[in-house]
């Protein structure tokens, strides 16, 4: 049953002139390297796990100045497979800096528009029914700084306030049938325990839909820079509105207009005015390998690979184009589709040699897909910079550098 | 809309006696702890992050001796939610240690019944299509120290030889299409580049439907410990199977009879014969919480929180037994039922302070359920240590301390 199939070979024939079934032959194949002639290292009695030191390069960075614990760091989104984000690798996005919080004090208050105002202890909660899911949190920053022009090098920096993650915790709308609600509630101030007292208005609707209060992340505690020991996931919502360090809801009739949702995380229009509650991100995707600051060694053989995601819910389609959007390729959408998650794409490509400028387009369950810059550009004006979600171009030269470039 | 329900109340009804519209109440209710006071912890520059010190005992632990960078840990089971396991926390199970390989050193090698031997560099093995899925790992000797009296204490003990990530590579059909086979070819040897050499063989039927030639792991590079830079996973199989430092693979028309397969890794029947090639995992579940070793602190809600896992297919249902078996109850399961990987089951349970017996039974859809301890003692006899797929049972005690027994 030898399958004579397209030869696209990236591997090396070993031994073409000798018999492959020769003992000799195989000997020679298969050198013994130092770490098979003797034991690695022991295991640890007690041990928390870390990579490889030849992965020591895969890291958060940040190109923000910090000041008083305000900054943010970026996933190596060209580093990393399939959909989870590693928590050591998850971006972060602080307002003051990480609190270092003993959960044994800490508690949430659901107070405001309730039947009965409640306190829950980190106890308390782990003894509610829970759930978990696996969703993505994008700043709405994310990839701000391409607004108007090609900025930055790698997409790390363009897109790599976006991760993903496996959440565990108590549906807001469990918790708030124990405390009852109002008949006028409408609202739900989500305060964080950090020194900006993060605080975002979200609507009771959304609240009672998918939101979680969660303890934990990929399996495990949540990670400090991600809220430990409570965070609030509003699924598909702009990142700041999944309140880290969580204390407080509190219910009420009207948004509360929170300095976070009237001086900041507000979209300048152009005819001056501010759009306000942009709270769901829209559909889109990048194409993360190959991509900006990386160099194609050879012709041949190459795998596209990117994310798509939409706040909107599944990702229905993805198309891949390598010459700058003249033409366009479904490519594959890989392992798991899920709601408000991202969804991994491929696509077998044989480089050429010749330039060539690679763009990914994503199309949602709700039937929005995405566009380029240059018509989010016109429509929208210059001021926008939250909730860019236009099609990355990368250009791929005839050298095989590949950089970042505005289309 | 006030809702009335159920009031199995975990939280504390705040300031009772107050109008809870009083903004003294409100005040009251939340005190400013020292971390909402001032900046916290700036952001590093290039980080990868840890879990928070609060969350130091939630590590892997070992009850074995190490000789020669033989042993084992465990994952901590009852700390973990959700169906990932962080790379960290991930259970391993060496033969000679861990190496410390250099990927730009390794490569894996495919010859024998194959038209064509080939070299794959990782560098190879990242151009071609990729897949992604989720999958548990769980070690043949998993809970094999509770074959015929309980042993351990906790759950992580028990049952930690088990975890789950999401594993990212190339299909092993895909690299075999590549090479091409040889009629007769049957069987695949696959061989680690460890100090053990650490080697098995894989039906080539097998090979064919869903393994994968993995590079990485939730996200990442594979870790350390999980064969960096490469690793097989065969999906549903013992753990051994899943060749760590993966270097070679050989195809061939019988079994290859390596020492893993005839030493060790067999199952001793009562006539006196071994089972050999027990590859596939059978259906199991474990409740984690509450769990051995714990204390409940009082009468009241408790969620009852567990996984159930099956080598055959999807788990379909998860009954849970509060009486020893007496009576069983269908737990919820919860977030994602996937082929061959963990599920989370949950149950709310209202324990009153009285002697309780807590149990779990999976089924999967290949129609195998779990059977107690004694029924599987019964039949397979004393000397069987592999594939322990009994029911758990854990002893509430009247005052709450929880203990392993054997039923």
């Amino acid at each position: 049953m030898t399958l004579n199939r397209r030869k696209m070979l990236t591997g090396t024939a070993l031994l073409a002139t000798l018999s492959q079934k020769s003992k000799k032959s195989e000997a020679a194949e298969l050198d013994i390297p130092s770490w098979t002639r003797e034991p690695g290292a022991p295991i640890l009695k007690k041990a928390y796990g870390a990579p490889s030191s030849f992965e020591k390069d895969v890291v958060r960075r940040t190109w923000t100045k910090m000041r008083g614990g305000q900054g943010s760091t970026l996933t190596p989104l060209a580093s990393l497979r399939g959909i989870i984000t590693p928590g050591g690798l998850h971006f972060e996005r602080h307002h003051a800096g990480v609190p270092d919080i003993d959960p044994a004090q800490h508690s949430l208050v659901v107070h405001g528009l309730v039947s009965q105002p409640m306190r829950f202890s980190l106890d308390d909660l782990h003894r509610l029914p829970s759930v978990s899911r696996i969703c993505f949190i994008e700043c709405s920053g994310n990839t701000g700084t391409e607004w108007t022009k090609a900025t930055r090098a790698d997409v790390q920096s363009t897109h790599g306030l976006l991760s993903c993650s496996e959440w565990t915790g108590v549906p807001l709308s469990y918790i708030l049938g124990e405390t009852g609600m109002e008949a006028d509630a409408r609202w739900v101030l989500a305060e964080g325990a950090d020194g900006a007292a993060m605080s975002r208005s979200i609507p009771l609707k959304k609240a009672l839909d998918d939101v979680i209060v969660a303890y934990a992340q990929n399996g495990e505690a949540l990670r400090p820079e991600q809220g430990y020991p409570l965070r609030l996931i509003c699924p598909g919502y702009e990142g700041n509105m999944n309140i880290k360090w969580l204390r407080r809801l509190k219910l009420g009739q009207y948004p509360f207009y929170t300095r976070e949702e009237t001086s900041k995380y507000t979209d300048l229009m152009p005819d001056g005015k501010a759009r306000q509650f942009s709270f769901t991100m829209g559909v889109k995707s990048v194409i993360v390998r190959p991509s900006g600051g990386m160099k194609l060694t050879s012709p041949g053989l190459q795998e596209i690979n990117g994310l798509a995601w939409s706040g909107h819910g599944k990702i229905t389609k993805v198309y891949v184009s390598t010459d700058g959007g003249k033409t366009w390729i479904a490519a594959r959408l890989d392992g798991l589709i899920l709601d408000k998650c991202l969804t991994r794409f491929t696509l077998p490509w044989v480089w050429n040699g010749q330039k060539a400028i690679l763009q990914s387009k994503a199309y949602d369950e709700a039937g929005n897909f995405q566009e380029t810059r240059q018509i989010l550009h016109a429509r929208y004006g210059d001021n926008l910079y939250y909730h860019n979600n236009g099609i990355q171009s990368w250009l791929v030269s005839e050298t095989g550098d590949i950089t970042n470039v505005f289309i």
